[in-house]
């Protein structure tokens, strides 16, 4: 986590009802910690949390003092329930507005299209006082960033698309690497010597991950780390270890681990 | 949330560092979302952290206090990476110890598979003081509950199986029913009725949620509500409005939403 000097930490906070009620499967979170990780930033935690003022404040400025940087998913749209950029400024102690620049590019827009620029869609236009746009070049109503919290859509398209908007803005660490391999050997087989390795590979972290394919147990072992040396000389030891416990290591991208 | 008396709610710590490197995509939510809800528990938070003691005190303590119930998915095999035991007890204060009803049950297993019941396999009796064990008819390592704390097991089909095996434990208020109506008409056009609407059922929760389909832009309305007779007389105001604004409405139970 935040301990070594290279490692840039993120939180995501997902901000919706219907993720709570089971009713719609998130699809950001995986997007975002691969795209994070790309640019040097680990995921380092998420929490998903109801359309609730207090809840969102609570857990906005909860997690932007713990971790370099915040992103938002969900509640920027035009109605009732979309209380995300209200409740960011509440976090931060700072007031809203209507966004110029915002209000100028949904008024172009809606001028565009022929539909009417009510109301309800203004609302997509405020944001917190100090907030920078985060340009969304498919549907045009923008994200904001206020300090190191970004705030982004919940449709997975838009926020892909406004992620790519922002991501030159995030500063990374070394990007962690990480080496999947499986074998069909049980995982209370491989645990005393993987127990062991990890010890030796403190900098090297190493997930043990159960799985049922084709009829049989087995186990993937994901190791990670920003070190790609000792990544490698970590997984030769863990192919080395699989082969003396009287199984063929598979290397797995694709593992269902 | 827990202001209405009749309201349990829930929390769900998911553990595991696989998930928030993207690596592997949680199906557990939208499970416990939807089998608490039969039970009258509604999940009012999740949390993704790491595979690390300190991050996962933390959120067992934050979240047993503020909800009626917290359960955790994850961490509580047989490897040096499974932790959630340790860390469950460390947050109660508690020791941590062989629990010998989960001894005799795992070395039974493991005799009568010829495997050997070696002391990574033990990891897996170790539950903290004080707790009971939760019955795991799928592959024996048992879960446990310490005061209204449940913990799980990580792989869906085992999880799901404890939480058969605990559901009979939990207390609930009334179920939340839900309702869900689609229309081919923006979010934007729907916004200002349905906010009137909304101000006019404060028990009843509405949430818009924008859909494209067969190239065609729409809004899901989903209605919430542990009142029936209340959430279908919004939902007929609901498909009122939408006829009102030139839109047919779908009673939509597979939405896209």
């Amino acid at each position: 986590m935040s301990t070594a000097a290279d490692v840039v930490t993120a939180c995501l906070i997902i901000i919706g009802d219907e993720i709570l009620s089971g009713r719609t499967r998130d699809k950001n979170l995986p997007y975002l910690a691969e795209k994070l990780n790309e640019t040097g930033v680990r995921l380092a935690e998420c929490r998903v949390v109801p359309d609730i003022e207090a809840e969102i404040v609570a857990a906005v400025n909860a997690c932007r003092t713990k971790f370099d940087y915040v992103f938002t998913t969900g509640g920027i749209g035009p109605t009732h329930d979309d209380i995300t950029a209200d409740s960011v400024a509440a976090a931060f102690g700072v007031g809203i507005g209507y966004h110029p620049d915002a209000m100028a590019l949904l008024q172009a827009h809606y001028d565009k299209t022929g539909m009417e620029f009510n109301e309800s869609r203004k609302r997509m236009a405020r944001v917190p006082n100090g907030a920078e746009l985060i340009d969304n070049p498919v549907s045009k109503a923008p994200g904001f960033q206020i300090e190191n919290v970004f705030v982004l859509a919940g449709v997975p398209a838009i926020m892909q698309a406004m992620f790519e908007s922002l991501r030159h803005k995030l500063a990374g660490g070394k990007p962690v690497r990480s080496v999947a391999i499986a074998v069909y050997l049980g995982e209370g087989i491989m645990a005393p010597g993987l127990g062991a390795l990890q010890q030796r590979y403190p900098d090297v972290a190493m997930g043990s991950y159960p799985f049922y394919r084709d009829g049989r147990f087995g186990t993937s072992i994901v190791s990670r780390s920003s070190d790609e040396d000792r990544l490698a000389a970590a997984a030769d030891e863990i192919r080395a270890l699989m082969r003396d416990l009287g199984g063929e290591p598979i290397d797995d991208e694709n593992s269902p681990a």
